[in-house]
């Protein structure tokens, strides 16, 4: 079992190599949750996340002929660019076995790093399969304890940086990182408490605490792909029921708005996975006021044109953007009292789309979908009132 | 004029109430441009932007009699982020007055710092004349001694954390963080370089030294809307003339460049004036190989659903996304042909939009508008030849 001493040696070998990354105070996420918080900010990693770090430590502990045979791993995300990364620098081959379907962006940023990639299989079950079968050294992306070992360093590293925190929140996926940054920083200071956060989508660990043993649990989509993970590990379950105090777990909307609110205030793009912990922060899941808590910003490899769609479903969630559909009687100016009233309310129209074939409307009347910048729920039902108080009739759009 | 010694007492006085932003090395960006490269991440600050040194510094001098009437500020934002927040936390009343067409995101953040919002006139000149009328001191955003003095802190805060900086690159709009940072780093280490950026859209710098005074230039839209300015300072155009090596301009294309790379590569988010300087030294134009380049990252404030636009026009220009409107006959299994092609060059298709009535198309053909992810331009090359191999009529969308 993966213990302290394992971690501080881990912490040594790869110092110099990872980049200790800012653990920054946020004003405006303490004033919201009441807490001291304290982001730290591993998505700013060369590759974009926590993983190069147990990805080198196992790297770096390969015997000779390990080395010699290269290394071989399954991932369609950070782990793959981490070992490709780290394994090539070495002058060590790396395979990066990915499913079928992975999008380009990740396959080109591992083929960047150095990575020879294998696409193989449907599901990352299957392109699991195949890399495990390779003649090569199979590096896990969690169930592995110089993985573990190595993740434990993001701990340590905390509590250097500010060894009055209270409290850790970091992400479970398969529960290499919890693990270790758990044992890291229960054996450090015993009084800390560390908090694991899934998405309600995959809550693989909490059945697997539920259960005594790890399971598989059915597959789902998630925005936090970095940690859609069906089964934990047989590694690092014994150590998250050891060390972790509790695992909460939040819902898509929360890590949307978490992206959201790490980009706008923070300035700061996380992924997913990396922002999972921000948004159980700002659902009051940590369940205190007034301490001093360290939240793992894991990783920021989010796809520009996800976060595109994130954006823009947030606008529409926080009462920053409303579409409705109205209809409208079909000749010159109709448009016209319609724009008035809008403005009027003070919103802002940035689309229009006027459909008179569809959308179910008789042959004299149109169907118009506008799309308005509003100024937050109030003002978005303010202008809803006025819409109906001038009996125009309506539909929401999404 | 503004001297060395003005900027290090300002500094004193605003220290503990200015976040030290990180001066980060980025391994990547001086990979791609053959310099070493430091990143000032002023985009850090409370406000989101660098202003707050110059606004503070200015609220930190005002006689009792200039507090007790208040402040009054004309911009659409940063600027008056800046002065509403650090008046209102000193109980000093700020009024930021507005253009009325203002984007309601800046609106609602200049009021949650605890400005008093006045949205008058048409345009930037037009609020700005009526803040100076009236009764309240007057913070200008630049042309003003003690505002150019606090931005100079921020030069000196460079020297302070990396002293072998062999050249620091600003951006400019009215003058004041580049005449304050070139003032404060060559009063520091006279050998050091100073080079400004505009945007090619408005280089009233430009124009200002070539006039030997500053002139009005016309108005034009940019995404570097914090450095639309249309006429330099009095106080700036003589400081800039005496401290900065050189002004260069770069084009929205390159601005919108510079903020996705710092989005996706250094996980950080910078509105267009903010990455103006990342996009000059992207587009080589420091003319210099293996010199270390502090790049000042001057603001954040980049409104999200503008990001989204960037990112769609960014995806197309660096060949990640293609839209093609490609006309197919209208009859069962045409599009099938098609997307088999497509599928077959590799490219993945993430929207489709037929349209019959549109396009000038004849009555029993068909255009469809295809929107796919690719792999770069080469990967776009292959892709189109493809099209036209299989003697399919297309066309460009965008």
């Amino acid at each position: 079992m993966v213990n302290l001493e394992m971690i501080e040696s881990a912490t040594r070998r790869i110092r110099g190599e990872i980049y200790v990354s800012p653990l920054v105070h946020s004003k405006s996420l303490s004033a919201i949750c009441g807490n001291e918080i304290y982001l730290k900010l591993d998505n700013l990693q060369m590759t974009g996340s926590f993983k190069e770090r147990g990805a080198l430590n196992r790297i770096l502990t390969l015997t000779p002929v390990e080395s010699a045979r290269g290394v071989v791993a399954a991932s369609a995300g950070n782990h793959g660019q981490a070992v490709a990364y780290h394994a090539t620098r070495r002058g060590i081959r790396a395979q990066i076995w990915m499913p079928r379907y992975t999008p380009l962006v990740k396959l080109s940023a591992t083929r960047a790093y150095g990575g020879d990639v294998v696409l193989h299989g449907n599901s990352y079950d299957e392109a699991f399969e195949g890399a495990v079968a390779q003649d090569a050294t199979f590096v896990h992306a969690f169930d592995d304890e110089a993985v573990i070992a190595g993740q434990g360093s993001l701990g340590l590293e905390m509590l250097d940086q500010n060894p009055d925190l209270d409290l850790i929140v970091t992400s479970i996926g398969g529960g290499g990182l919890a693990s270790g940054v758990a044992c890291a920083a229960k054996g450090r200071k015993p009084s800390i408490e560390v908090i694991g956060v899934q998405t309600a989508r995959l809550p693989s660990m909490v059945a697997a605490l539920a259960a005594g043993d790890p399971v598989r649990i059915p597959a789902a989509s998630t925005l936090a792909d970095g940690i859609a993970v069906r089964k934990s590990g047989r590694f690092t379950v014994p150590l998250v029921r050891e060390f972790v105090d509790r695992v909460v777990t939040v819902d898509e909307g929360d890590i949307a708005t978490a992206i959201l609110y790490l980009l706008e205030s923070e300035k700061t793009l996380a992924e997913g996975a990396g922002a999972i912990g921000v948004a159980a922060v700002m659902r009051h899941l940590t369940g205190h006021k007034g301490k001093r808590i360290g939240v793992i910003v894991s990783g920021g490899n989010l796809d520009v044109t996800l976060l595109s769609r994130i954006i823009e479903q947030g606008m529409v969630r926080d009462g920053r953007r409303l579409r409705v559909r109205v209809t409208l009687p079909d000749y010159p100016g109709a448009l016209e009292g319609l724009a008035a009233l809008i403005a009027r309310a003070g919103a802002n129209i940035v689309e229009t789309l006027h459909n008179r074939a569809h959308y179910g409307v008789s042959l004299t009347e149109t169907a118009i979908d506008i799309t308005m910048e509003t100024r937050g729920p109030d003002h978005v039902a303010e202008l809803l009132a006025a819409l109906s108080h001038a009996a125009y009739e309506y539909s929401l759009v999404e």
